[in-house]
């Protein structure tokens, strides 16, 4: 049995997960459809609107054959390490194609775009150290160096956001030698960023904009999302009043903030350049995280940027635990969030060959990264009551979503 | 002009304190009364219900001149620490005198107390670290080693809660060589804890029980209080929506404990002898503050030494910043909450004299006291709405209340 991986966030699944998914398994030929998934906290930096264990039944309930969760502390990271964690929870799971969405829509020009960056690294590295010295964010200055390498028109756009992640995921494989085959499907008729719903492909950002303006499901968001979707939704808000959205946090986070010594502000992962300064006397006079956004952000520290930071704050996750992740360089385990049949079957025939453990729960190892997990897991429920913290948090220790 | 000091929570103020602060002027002579009182958090390790703003202007509107705050790092602490904070405030006022509430009701019984203390130091000293070593709680092998050396009936007993303040009182004067004159009042038909309301003197635990309860104010309590405090409570109900409790701290206080390292937990003030394993673990499957206490006291982990612990994980105070404060050995300066014409005149009297400064406001001085009061501050607000955190802690840099 052949696998292919997704590398997904599911926020929430709609039709347009839907076609990559089915376009995914004709293009790769697959019987197993592997994804690996981002838990509560997402890439953006924000929490996820519905719990990794409601988007996992989705996922399983369109198509997808396993899910296995991208850890915490790979999963709200900029691109690179993203997709290190990523790639590399396929390669142990002997995933042996990707098959990932982006605006341009070629593999064969991604390899190419591999290969000018591989020649002409120490140009691109001056010339971002150039633009990033110019008070440039990294995704400006990254645009502005690889325009410098000759990766513009014509080649992969590497300023659009899809095909950033698909070129980090070659760029992965390449430089740790895996041998992953990835594929790409062209993202069609959206945009990622837009926000408004204009069809029944939308993307995830207008229908979670649509949903957090509301209190139930509008009908512009049910054309757009498929049924099994629908009813997640419903049933997560019926649990616990609450689609997950960062106003819920802001009180939380602005209380750390104004009580967190300036040392320890500056402990957390992402926190620079006395970033905690500013953290600190802005957060002070904000009634919201958004107004708080709005005043926080610069050319430098974008939307993203900041919201990554605010996650980790969120978290607790410091500086000393990413770099202690990073030195080992390596994943502790894979930990399984849900399966069908074929993704069990699937399971037991690279079972033997793993290297890693492959864990259908949270892990009690005390590994740097389940105990960093765990603190996002806490994170994430903590603004539900009492009773329901404690019943989500139970699907930890579950056995596997099986559908 | 002579003043006379008291050390008061008036939590809130009530018929008792009333009837305290109206024997204090007569026994004194004085004609200014100055208050050393609590901020936001108080002694026995609890959000005050309503914050110390309209605790002051109660306080004044009521028959005090002078409110001085006793500082965070002071006020929640155990009676040694408090009293040392409270007597120095004072001392570094020139109040000649202090009266205090005590069961017991006779200063000269405390000097004797004191002077048996002294005589009997090695003896003391050994008995209560025997008791400790038989896992008692600090109040109860206190009481059992004032009793092997003769402080039992007869003289003051020190089991009572007032008795012991007062005495930590007199022995802060005596060993700090103060010119401060202790009296003490006698307390009368009324006891510390009692729960329930049978008078129009009641203690603030039976008023604070009712009040929690309800969400006005019940007739019970009203015969209890006196006008200033029932407009007080009222008013800050209406602002805020809350009479603060510590139901209202948990899931914050759950989320911090849960998010914490181990090691960062241990470093919290009072977090001793592998506390924050039980603390972590205890937290889990708790579902309200007072469940949770339940389920955490020891014979050893009192409710009070619990609950000053469970602030200082609120307030984010370390055994660093009170190891700190005690090395310095001395108040960096006093802070005026609020005042009386005759209040403003004395401190005109004494300010040249005095060798600390005296601040109006927060001082923005960055010393550690300033700097844990801030947090403090920051984390009683962080239950309100964000508006009314923004528009309440203003208060710490307006000019002091006056009546």
């Amino acid at each position: 049995m052949e696998a292919c991986g997704l590398i997904v966030e599911y926020n929430p699944f709609h039709n347009g997960h839907l076609y990559h998914l089915t376009k995914s398994k004709e293009q790769s030929n697959a019987s197993c459809l592997i994804a690996v998934m981002s838990g509560n906290f997402l890439q953006r930096g924000e929490p996820a609107i519905i719990d990794k264990f409601q988007r996992t039944e989705i996922a399983l309930r369109s198509g997808v054959d396993l899910v296995v969760e991208l850890p915490y502390a790979y999963a709200v990271q900029h691109s690179d390490l993203f997709s290190y964690g990523a790639i590399t929870t396929l390669a142990n799971l002997f995933c042996p194609t990707v098959c990932f969405g982006s605006e341009h829509g070629e593999i064969e020009d991604f390899f190419s775009a591999y290969n000018v960056l591989v020649k002409e690294k120490q140009t691109f590295q001056a010339e971002l150290h150039h633009y990033l010295g110019q008070g440039l964010s990294f995704p400006e200055a990254s645009k502005h160096a690889y325009a410098s390498i000759g990766l513009t028109e014509g080649s992969v756009d590497l300023s659009s956001p899809n095909n950033i992640l698909g070129f980090s995921y070659v760029k992965a494989i390449k430089e740790y030698g895996y041998s992953i085959q990835p594929m790409t499907i062209e993202r069609t008729s959206n945009q990622f960023h837009q926000e408004t719903i204009t069809s029944s492909i939308a993307s995830a950002t207008s229908i979670r904009k649509e949903l957090l303006a509301s209190k139930e499901i509008p009908n512009k968001v049910k054309q757009a999302i498929p049924v099994p979707t629908f009813e997640a939704l419903e049933d997560y808000y019926e649990k616990t009043g609450v689609w997950h959205d960062w106003e819920h946090y802001f009180s939380l986070l602005k209380y750390r903030i104004q009580t967190m010594p300036l040392t320890e502000l500056e402990s957390i992962h992402g926190v620079e350049e006395g970033l905690e300064y500013r953290l600190k006397r802005t957060v002070e006079s904000a009634v919201s995280f958004n107004d708080w956004m709005q005043t926080l952000k610069t050319k430098r520290y974008t939307w993203t940027r900041l919201q990554r930071i605010c996650t980790h704050i969120l978290t607790n996750t410091k500086k000393v635990d990413i770099e202690k992740m990073k030195e080992t360089n390596t994943l502790p385990y894979v930990r399984v969030l849900g399966m069908t049949k074929t993704g069990q079957d699937y399971l037991h025939q690279i079972k033997k060959e793993t290297d890693i453990p492959i864990y259908t729960k949270l892990p009690t190892d005390n590994s740097l990264l389940s105990v960093v997990e765990q603190r996002a897991t806490d994170a994430y429920y903590s603004i539900l009551s009492p009773q329901n913290q404690i019943k989500l948090k139970r699907q930890e220790v579950l056995p596997p979503i099986r559908v």
